[in-house]
């Protein structure tokens, strides 16, 4: 399988984290959001994905090469194939509540703030995209902690992890780069803690990508 | 079942079809978006959803009366709940790429569009919403038809209904509110086209909800 994203892209992050859960072996191809306009814009790229985002993951379905985007398409078709180890869980109302947790997170947050809405607002609407981006980011973390309070335990459901925790992850890493106050989000923050000591997350981690500016 | 929705909330719609698709009864509950700055957001309705969203839906499940928000968590409960009739594909890549096109839409164009964001444009940034709602739908539609040009038959995925039609049909009812030149995209107007001679996409269209206006 081959991965074309970015490393603090948050769709691209969620599915990093799935990929090493299930222990699936995969290249990660770069994909500059920032460069020249975004290669994401590119024809080449839009070729793979005329949506012009990241992730695309490539791979071999059906008998063919394959080219699939949009996060959660993705990760349903991971655990389809790939059930074990799962990342969801098997009763009915936490599957669907795992799923709502990763929905409020992938359609409720992340389209107001993602790059090209960034870049739509203070170019073309000539305003300052942070209180925006606030706004929308804290609203709907707010949401998501008043569910999640709900269900959690170890994780955003019980003590397996799940869609929900793939999708808060990097969702409270976006957060904390625009200096949002994360301190009414204590259910959220601890789940965050928790899903860093496990190796899947490190290993997916945005800091820890071949195409993140180096530290030190 | 109970589902509180709005009648031209394409989320709402989204799960209207899906219930009628596979004939599943229930009473719908309309949440008026527009009176006294919008029901959704009154204490009452937060304590259903506290993201302050339709649809909700209300069922039994595990044996308690859960309440259940976002279109597509609430799409894959029905769907593995009430396999029959599907409303996925069975081969893999098929299957990915209706809920591909399914989230185009939900997490690509709705999040962009809908009322919370339309009043925080006019009250907060005091710009027109129309040409930003023009801008992201016209976008998130070119990306949706290059896709869907590739595996529509009658309906977005083959000859049978599935989740990527469930979404398409009221973001194209959406778009024609807002005047957007749908020429560019034969191939979703004609899967729109399908869809309103079947009778689950009739029973759950707009114009035939409770709450939605009276004509003539």
């Amino acid at each position: 399988m081959r991965l074309y994203g970015f490393w603090r892209s948050s769709a691209t992050w969620r599915v990093r984290i799935a990929l090493a859960h299930k222990n699936l072996p995969y290249e990660y191809l770069p994909v500059d959001l920032r460069k020249d306009g975004g290669e994401q814009n590119a024809p080449a790229f839009r070729e793979k994905n005329p949506m012009g985002r990241v992730p695309v993951l490539e791979l071999d379905l059906d008998g063919k090469t394959r080219l699939l985007s949009e996060s959660m398409a993705i990760l349903e078709l991971l655990e389809e194939r790939w059930p074990e180890p799962p990342l969801l869980p098997r009763a009915a109302f936490l599957r669907a509540r795992s799923r709502q947790l990763a929905m409020l997170v992938v359609s409720g947050i992340q389209p107001l703030q993602n790059t090209g809405v960034q870049l739509y607002i203070e170019n073309e609407l000539r305003v300052d995209a942070t209180p925006w981006i606030r706004h929308w980011v804290s609203s709907g973390l707010a949401a998501t902690e008043t569910l999640a309070r709900e269900t959690a335990g170890t994780f955003a459901i019980g003590d397996d992890v799940s869609f929900a925790d793939l999708c808060i992850v990097p969702q409270l890493y976006f957060a904390r780069r625009f200096a949002i106050d994360l301190t009414p989000y204590p259910t959220l923050a601890g789940i965050d803690e928790a899903c860093a000591k496990l190796p899947a997350f490190e290993a997916a981690h945005a800091k820890n990508m071949p195409d993140a500016p180096q530290s030190g």
